[in-house]
């Protein structure tokens, strides 16, 4: 029997199986919000500054500031400047109504609000030869600078930024349409067993539904990965060898990735082992609880990594290895949240074994189990929010001790 | 001037807003992995129960209890029990090899493992008359019992709850393919503007590119909703009207919600002020900074929303108000993590106004600013990964004194 491996050792193994992975893919340009969740592939700099242009802060008046001395001035209202039009300059003596956003004129710099006018109120336009009384400014006072949010040429997203709505505005703002992001990671998602069954179909005595090929897909999916369904593959070595080749062969059925469940254990039946007897796999215990079994390498040349059998051994092995490994070497999805909580109940772990336990994470920052450790308990899972991190050192925390979460 | 309403009573008003527009929906009933983030719309009990049979936990040996006295018992080996067969009655004084998840035998009640068997391996297929030595086990070991993760007819899942891996992982292992969730909700985004062109477009003098269409739509997808767009809107009210007229209308392109950006504040321009004059629309300053001018109401019937024309104060509207009335009457799409972090500088705050920072969260718990307060810093907004909420009547905070922030 091997010795374990350690969960952070493992980690690194899959991040680096993922790095060979991304060295294959190269760059596709796509539309804004089609990029919404990925990661920018390239540095992006900033064709224009922003703001373009000098503009108001307020709606109020454009003045040269030396015209107005310490007791204030009375001015003449000039043409007013709305927003989107390129203002005359502002002659000496005269203040321009200018609204929020507007080009500041050219000669004008300052603003003065129009709260602080007398009147307070805009002259209409029938008003040629109005004047406006107002108190003294100094420079600069209520305008937003060229260039003041981002300078021409400067960089504005650096290459493996996640592109959330403020990130894809700041692209919009800077009149870029499209954007380049990795090739997508396409994974093959296979669940074995001869005692699962596709959901929907009948429940014979003895077997189970397939929760894990749902449960991956959708987690995959939120990754941002591209997932490939092949059905259940039961316990038969060559038809699953059939499946793996199919989609490990040249062509357009070639895969990234590929992510199988189950079969990886030390039974008797183990057919993820048995049809990677002739691959480059190892089939390592992993010391965590659950998600220990692991199974990681190639086949014929396509990185692999076996999960085990259990819904949340599937789970956790996602959250602890492949979604970290993808974080860091794609740069999506964002990382789970780690916050440190108090257990709101005590807990036994076993010794040198890293524990993940499910549970939810309340308002007053205590965080309590949803079931027990057992991996089978999908029902259970699905009522927590978070993953409770019991170090492999650990074996005893009372209550009120503090831990970490991870927010799911 | 009105009294400014504050954060709390402006959300209440768009909860209440976006509480007739769900009264409006209907269910649909969508594939599983379809449904993932989104909210059920119905409970769901479970139709079996999980698991749906005693099995074993591990490799072993399944055998009766009693068979094995203190001291250990030498019992004969009965055929093996693969997961996903359907086994025979265990006869007292045989032991039968049991894999993970396989079915229990009648008559068994207990699990020896593998690891503690002499010999310590499952005797091959030839083997008929062979014998292993087992420890005494107590009943109950290592079985999952029927039911123990959730039995038949009890709530699985409640109406509302979010469905992401776990949960339709749950619902596969309950054998379901599909689920009901509520008739997604279809957003008209109009942003408006003369001063505001399309990306891509040409950029003539004192005009910007619409960022705000791209920040909302982004978020918008994220939260779930269906968008509409309408291109810009200039600072035509008739044109607006007529946008707006075509969305409100009934048949096919009447939308749920209308979303409009800009036009909203007290400058003499003002293109959605000025379409909503015979609507019964409020605008009304909320003591927020940015994000100040709201405006909220319904056109010829369909709820609306008017935020301010920056794009900072676009993403502070959403996330203060749409954002959290969506969580709350929709279910969907989860609230913001709020967590406390220490401040990494001094801040200063306008009284009776709470304001919304831009920040960034590190890893020591420490928040610090990106840009200052303005709102059309959407470089620095693409940099923030929080946003630091600052009470109306806090005016003044020092380096490491604590505050709230919402998660990105």
């Amino acid at each position: 029997m091997s010795v374990p491996k350690s969960v952070a050792a493992h980690r690194q193994a899959v991040v680096e199986l993922l790095t060979g992975v991304l060295a294959g893919k190269g760059n596709i340009t796509l539309p804004l919000l089609e990029a919404l969740g990925k990661a920018l592939a390239v540095d992006v700099y900033a064709p224009l500054s922003l703001p373009p242009f000098a503009n108001s802060q307020m709606d109020g008046f454009a003045v040269r500031s030396a015209d107005i001395p310490d007791g204030g001035a009375e001015l003449r209202v000039a043409a007013p400047v709305p927003a989107g039009a390129a203002p005359a300059a502002l002659k000496p003596g005269f203040a321009a109504p200018i609204m929020t956003g507007a080009m500041i004129p050219e000669g004008a710099d300052a603003v003065v609000p129009i709260e602080k006018a007398t009147p307070n109120t805009f002259p209409g336009p029938a008003a040629e030869d109005a004047v406006v009384e107002l108190p003294p400014v100094a420079p600069g006072t209520y305008v937003r600078d060229s260039g003041s949010d981002i300078g021409k040429g400067t960089l504005a997203l650096a290459a493996g930024t996640r592109m959330g709505p403020a990130q894809l505005g700041l692209l919009a703002a800077l009149g870029l349409t499209t954007v380049e992001v990795r090739q997508p990671c396409r994974v093959l998602l296979v669940t074995t067993g001869d005692e699962v069954v596709e959901p929907g179909s009948e429940l014979t005595s003895g077997k189970i539904f397939d929760s894990n090929g749902t449960l991956l897909e959708a987690s995959m999916r939120q990754a941002g990965l591209e997932v490939v369904r092949t059905g259940i593959s039961d316990d038969e070595p060559a038809k699953l060898l059939a499946v793996l080749r199919h989609h490990t062969g040249p062509g357009d059925s070639r895969v990234d990735l590929i992510v199988t469940t189950g079969g990886v254990s030390k039974g008797a039946y183990e057919v993820v082992r048995q049809a990677m007897a002739d691959q480059p796999v190892d089939f390592l215990p992993v010391a965590m609880q659950p998600g220990g079994p692991q199974g990681l390498g190639s086949f014929e040349g396509v990185p692999f990594l076996g999960f085990p059998g259990n819904p949340v051994s599937c789970l956790v092995s996602f959250e602890m290895f492949l979604r970290p490994a993808l974080s860091l070497v794609l740069g999506t999805p964002a990382p789970r949240q780690v916050l440190r909580a108090r257990l709101a109940q005590q807990l036994t772990s076993p010794e040198g074994k890293h524990q993940v336990r499910r549970g939810t994470l309340d308002a007053d920052g205590t965080v309590r189990m949803e079931g027990g450790a057992g991996s089978h308990l999908v029902h259970s899972l699905a009522k927590a929010n978070a993953l409770v991190q019991i170090p492999g050192d650990v074996t005893e925390l009372a209550e009120g001790d503090e831990v970490e979460v991870w927010m799911l």
